[in-house]
Parts: structure tokens; C-alpha cells; sequence
């Protein structure tokens, strides 16, 4: 029952070329809801910024060539003709000679072309003395100087953050176009797995990767749809997949349903719609098992049944996959670079990923430090793993002492 | 009308011994929705884990003791006395010469302490020949080796990502206590700003900060309570603040209400409780007129009107105490080194803050590229500012191709 296995980077190249991720399409969101949204079109401004030629400082607004000539021991003498509020337009004309009151922020009067400030000033009875002389647009900041009626503030695809729902609230504007965030639904498979928060059969374990795999969706930026666990049957997989892929946008599994020796997920994703199955296990460990269909326009991965490994195989499949489906740009694992702290080899032919914890060094850096997989406990590994650790198919192995770079699957250090 | 400035530092230290913060409280959430949430209290394994001994390998369940000198040219012979499905405890119990089909994962029945691969094997009818000796316990996992009864799996403080929360599931958990979001009031004062989505008045800008402000809660761990712009009153803003401290948490502002040169926000916070405002005015640019206080138990961060002046502040001294307020650690602002694309100087006695964009520089690593301030555009700064440059006070410049260490305001570079 010899199966050729795909070279990992092979995999990596079929997916994206059969896969073909889109986004899936956009909505209208409240802007104070749109945190960590991307944005779906360029952001062009209906309004000048400001909308008017403000004061930059407390002082007196003045047309600047009648300050021209003022110093220290000989100050230029004007007329106060009044004061500007702030937050509404003045309704006082400056005449040459004179000058109005005016705050940081507020409208310069029609006539003034720009402002003194306050300390350059003394006032005694109606008179103001100008001790320093101002240039025209002096403390001015001019109408449109900011932004321009027309111009492309924010581009789509932008990722929004603190700043960006600033500037687009500086707009007007109260919602935004983004991305719609695609569903992914997550079932479990496997005779020896049942969900948490029921009672738990004699010879099964809980299910652990519905749940995990549902929060790394969400940690990708997709919206995860639980589904549990599906009995280990034929036909019940045949309809739990069937519902997945009417409800959702791609579909993740884990596990396998066999009957005998075969993995019966394969054979039903076929039968569920073209072009069905193009990734049948792949030369990686941990994740050999891992197989990747569409369905339609609809991505499925299938994920081995040990936890770390299909949370790995996510990250590094799955997880671009997700990324662009949100209007995201697909991005690597983040990486960190470490001093290997153990010796760790590779499985014969397969690209193998080492879990392993990371350690501060002794100097500064990192230490990547194996963690126990395969054998030892799923929980143990997961729990433990910061990340991992790539050797590739023809090394034999990583040396103690070596720098590796650490792909982070967990998102704190 | 001179006000001594509080050094940086000082005001830093002030605000940590005023506010001492604290996590607000406790909530069972569904784990499903628990990602990113901070764990209340240990987790302790109710379950033996796996609960029972497990197959690690498909193959035969023996007494290893029967495979011993077991050999490529010399088998051992057992018979075959059943099958142990997955999923359910063996009914079967193994004697001595006896072996049971196994798969990963299943019980291994009574009486068996070892599996053989079944690679390892040949079966020819009723009779199994074993060409490999294996150890006792050799590919078993045992009851309880990944996690025993009684274990702390996870620690309070642990912030819930994939793993954790599949670690969880692990124990058959649906939900976990996690500690509450503090919900953030943000609201903006100032009688030149209107919030967005409503028309704007002649004279006036629209509002930036609030939304700003609510964004940068979100990314801190809170939850915003957005309640827009005040109007420029007493009376108003008295009913505002009084109206948040009631409804949240922790208050944020921005702005001023002044009656002439006066803000009124530290004389009205002084009249709302004790013990009232303790910083008020930094020895920082940008950021001077930076006002804290405390009404009864909640922080109150009355922050400049200038968008990236609040919004660098909020950062630096107010995202500590939420995120100590969520159960989290307080963690610096993320930085990243670079070096000065130009000479920046320091304000005159006060910790001054250099908005920076970050470039790709010729070599690896970056450039920080100063963006105009003050003066120019609130939003281009917003929009263009990826962090900030700190230029001590007792320093007069950093010079341009100095390395510094960028704060980053931005999630993602």
C-alpha cells in the first residue's frame, strides 16, 4: 500500500496554484467596530482638512505686513478689534492695523494672513504692542493643508488600527467597506475522540483540535464555526462535510475516519464536488497525513489527528489560505532566531519540524528547546511548544549549538 | 500663571503609586470564545490523561516478556486472540503467546504491557511471527504520562490562545474563568470638534480622538465605551465625566473646556471624588497639558487635544493600566531598532517624542524618518507616524545615522 508522498514545498506550490484564494467579499461596518478590519477600497477625502485656515497658537490674529518692522525695543502698535471663538466662523474682518483675539484652533477672520503669538504680545487698553514681526501663513495652518478635498487617504487593504479609524473619523465618518471575514468550519474526526463537555466514554480522550483549530481561524482573521466531532462513520462525514461546505467558506477536519487501513475523508471530499482532492499526504513529519481538496470554490484541509501536528500544519498550509480569504496579504510564520539546544534530526526524506520551547539564553537570544512529540503526550507538547524548528529533507540533522530560526505558533513570547 | 511641569519619569512613577491598578474581576466564558482572554485562576487536570494506556502504534498488543529474542531470522510465534477496536475499552484479555490486533490510539487490552509494530510482523492464519522484540511498555503511551490527575495544566495570568485553549479541551472544559474586560469610557471635549457622522459646523473639525482613543482600548485589552463629543460647558462636561465614572471603569478624555486660558476638566475631576488629580502637566512634548486623577477606584487620563499627542500618550502611560486592568502583565511599548534618518532635537527641558516613520534602510534593518508635528496635519501625522523617537531631556539632539529604538504605535509594520 505504497502512497508517493509530495514533497512539502511541492505542496505549498500546488495549494496556492489550486487553491486560488479570493477574498470573499465586503461589508459596511460601524467604525468603532472596525478594529483590526482591512480595508476593501481606497479612502479618498470629500472634505479640505481643515476645512478652514486655523491658528496654530494662542495670540492675535494681524495681516502679517503690519508686523513688519517690530522688535524687542521697538514694537509695531495695532488696534484690538475684537476675539475669535473657536468652533465657530468669526464674523470680524481685519482691517490693516488691527488685530482680533484668537485661540489655538480657531478659524483665522477673514482678512488676517496670519497670527502673533500671545508672548510676543502685550496689551494695555485697547492697544496691542508687537514685539516680534510674523510672516505671512505665521502660525497658520492653511485650509486643505492637511489633507486635500480628493485625496486618497487610507488604500485598500489597509489593516485598521488606532490611526486609521482616526483619520477616517477626522473624514466624517462614521462606518467603513472592509473585507467580509471569511467562516471556517472545524470538525473533528476519529472513533477514539469525543467532545469536550460530555461524558466521557470508556476508551476515548476529549477532542482537542476542533477547539484549537477554531481559535488559530480566529487568530488568522477567519470566523470559526464549531462543528464537534463527527461519529466515525461513512455516511454521518459524508453529511457533516456536506453542511460544512454549505455553511462555510473552506472547511478544516482533523483526524481520520477509517474503516480498515483507510482514511475514508479523501474518497467522500471526492465524491463532494470538483476538482475534489489534489494533496494526498505529504514528506513532512509531523503531518504526513495531511490532504487538501476543493470542493467548488471551497478549500478543505484535512489535518492529522495528533494535535501539535495539525496545528502546525494550519499554520503552514491552512493559515495563508485564511489571510487572503480576509483581503489580507498571506504572510509567514513570525520567526525568531535561537541557539539549538539539542541535537535534532530529521525523518528520512521528509522536511521534519522539531517542536520546541524557547528559553532565554545565557547572553541575549533565544535557546530552542525540544519538546517531546509522537509518543510522548499530545497535551504536554501542545502546552509546551512555542513554536518549531524546520530541518530540511536531505539534512541529517541540526546541531546542538547551531542558529535556527524558530517559526512561533504561539502568538506571546 | 507659571505651573511647574512633573518630570516624565516622576509622572510615571506617580500614576503607578496613585492608581495601584488591579484585575476588575472574574467571568466563566465559553472556551470557544476565550481566545485572547487571561485565565483567572490555575487549571487543574481533573482527568488522568490519556485515562487510559494507549497504543502509540498500529500492530499487535503482546506481553513483551513473549517477544523475547524475537528475531529477523528467528520469530516468535503467538497467536492471534482478537481485534481491539478504537474507541472502546478491549473486552479481551492477553496471555501469555497471545496478541491482539491493535491500532494507534486504542486501548491496550489486560494483560498486554507492550504493542508490536505490526512492520515488525507476519501473519500467516491463525499464527502471528514477531521478528522484534519489544520492552515493556515499548509503544504504550501509560495512563496519566501526559497528564495526571491533580495537575496544574495551565496558570493563572496565561494568556488563552490555540494551544492553551485546545489544552483545555483537553480536560473535556468548555468554558474557563477569565478576567473581566474593563470597559474604557472615551469621550472628547473642545469647542472645535464634532463628532463624525454629523454634519459639520462652519468653524468646527470633526473629532478624531474619540475614535482613535476607542481603537487603542480595543488593542489594549478593554473594552471602549464611546460617548463622543461633550459640549464645550461646564455643566456638560461635569455630566460627562460623572455620567462615565458611573457607566465604566477607567475614563479616558481628550481635549480641554477651558473658560479663557483655563481648562476646566482637573477642577471638575477634583470635585467628583477623592482623591482626585495628581498629575497635572508633563514635563513632555507632546503631551504637556497631560492631566491624571482618581475618582474612588477609577483611573482617569484626561489627555491632550492633538490626535497623535493623545494617542502617544494613551500608549505610554494609560495602556499600562488597562492592561494590568484586564489581568494582564503591563508590557512596555513594543520597539524596534533603527537609525535616525535626520537630527531630531529636544524640547527645551522635556522629555520630547519624535513621530518616525519606519522605511526598509539600504542594508537590512531600518530608517527612522521623522513626520511633521504641531504645526502641520493632525491626520498626516496620524496616518504616516509608525512610532516614536524619545529624546531625553538632559539631551540636547539625536543626530541623523544614530541608532535608535523606535516605539511602535502601529500593530503591524
Amino acid at each position: 500500500m505504497f502512497r508517493p508522498l509530495m514533497p512539502f514545498e511541492e505542496a505549498k506550490r500546488v495549494i496556492a496554484e489550486q487553491l486560488k484564494p479570493e477574498a470573499i467579499g465586503a461589508e459596511e461596518i460601524l467604525l468603532l467596530d472596525a478594529y483590526n478590519r482591512v480595508l476593501k477600497e481606497n479612502v479618498v477625502s470629500s472634505l479640505d482638512i481643515p476645512p478652514f485656515s486655523r491658528s496654530t497658537v494662542d495670540g492675535f490674529a494681524v495681516q502679517a505686513e503690519a508686523t513688519f518692522g517690530a522688535e524687542e525695543n521697538h514694537p509695531v502698535r495695532l488696534s484690538v478689534c475684537g476675539v475669535v471663538s473657536i468652533g465657530e466662523l468669526p464674523k470680524i474682518r481685519i482691517g490693516k492695523g488691527e488685530a482680533a483675539e484668537i485661540v489655538t484652533g480657531a478659524p483665522v477672520p477673514a482678512g488676517a494672513d496670519a497670527v502673533v503669538k500671545m508672548e510676543d504680545t502685550d496689551r494695555k487698553d485697547g492697544e496691542l504692542r508687537v514685539y516680534r514681526a510674523v510672516t505671512k501663513d505665521g502660525n497658520v495652518m492653511k485650509k486643505g493643508s492637511d489633507i486635500r478635498r480628493g485625496e486618497t487617504v487610507l488604500e485598500a487593504g489597509q489593516v485598521l488600527g488606532a490611526s486609521e479609524i482616526g483619520v477616517l473619523a477626522a473624514l466624517g465618518l462614521t462606518t467603513a467597506k472592509v473585507f467580509t471575514i471569511p467562516v471556517v468550519a472545524v470538525l473533528s474526526t476519529g472513533g477514539e475522540v469525543t467532545e469536550p463537555g460530555r461524558e466521557l466514554p470508556a476508551g476515548k480522550i476529549y477532542d482537542i483540535n476542533a477547539y484549537s483549530l477554531c481559535t488559530a481561524v480566529r487568530e488568522s482573521g477567519g470566523k470559526p464555526l464549531y462543528l464537534g466531532v463527527v461519529p466515525d462513520d461513512e455516511a454521518e462525514l459524508r453529511r457533516a462535510l456536506n453542511n460544512a461546505l454549505v455553511s462555510a467558506d473552506m472547511v478544516l477536519t482533523s483526524g481520520g475516519v477509517s474503516v480498515g487501513p483507510h482514511d475514508l475523508t479523501p474518497q467522500i471530499l471526492n465524491s463532494l464536488g470538483k476538482p475534489g482532492v489534489f494533496v494526498n499526504g505529504i514528506a513532512v513529519k509531523p503531518g504526513k497525513p495531511t490532504t487538501v481538496a476543493r470542493v467548488g470554490k471551497k478549500p478543505v484541509f484535512a489535518l492529522p489527528g495528533h494535535p501539535t501536528s495539525a496545528l502546525l500544519q494550519f499554520h503552514l498550509l491552512a493559515r495563508p489560505v485564511v489571510q487572503v480569504m480576509s483581503g489580507r496579504t498571506a504572510t509567514e510564520v513570525k520567526s525568531v532566531r535561537a541557539l539549538a539546544a539539542a541535537r535534532m534530526f530529521s525523518a528520512k526524506g521528509r522536511r521534519t519540524f522539531i517542536m520546541v520551547k524557547l528559553k532565554r539564553g545565557l547572553s541575549k537570544g533565544f535557546v530552542a528547546e525540544p519538546v517531546e512529540t509522537g509518543a510522548s503526550g499530545a497535551i504536554t507538547t501542545l502546552a509546551k511548544a512555542d513554536g518549531f524548528v524546520e530541518v530540511p529533507a536531505n539534512q541529517q540533522f541540526i546541531d546542538a549549538g547551531e542558529e535556527v530560526s524558530v517559526g512561533i505558533l504561539k502568538g506571546a513570547l
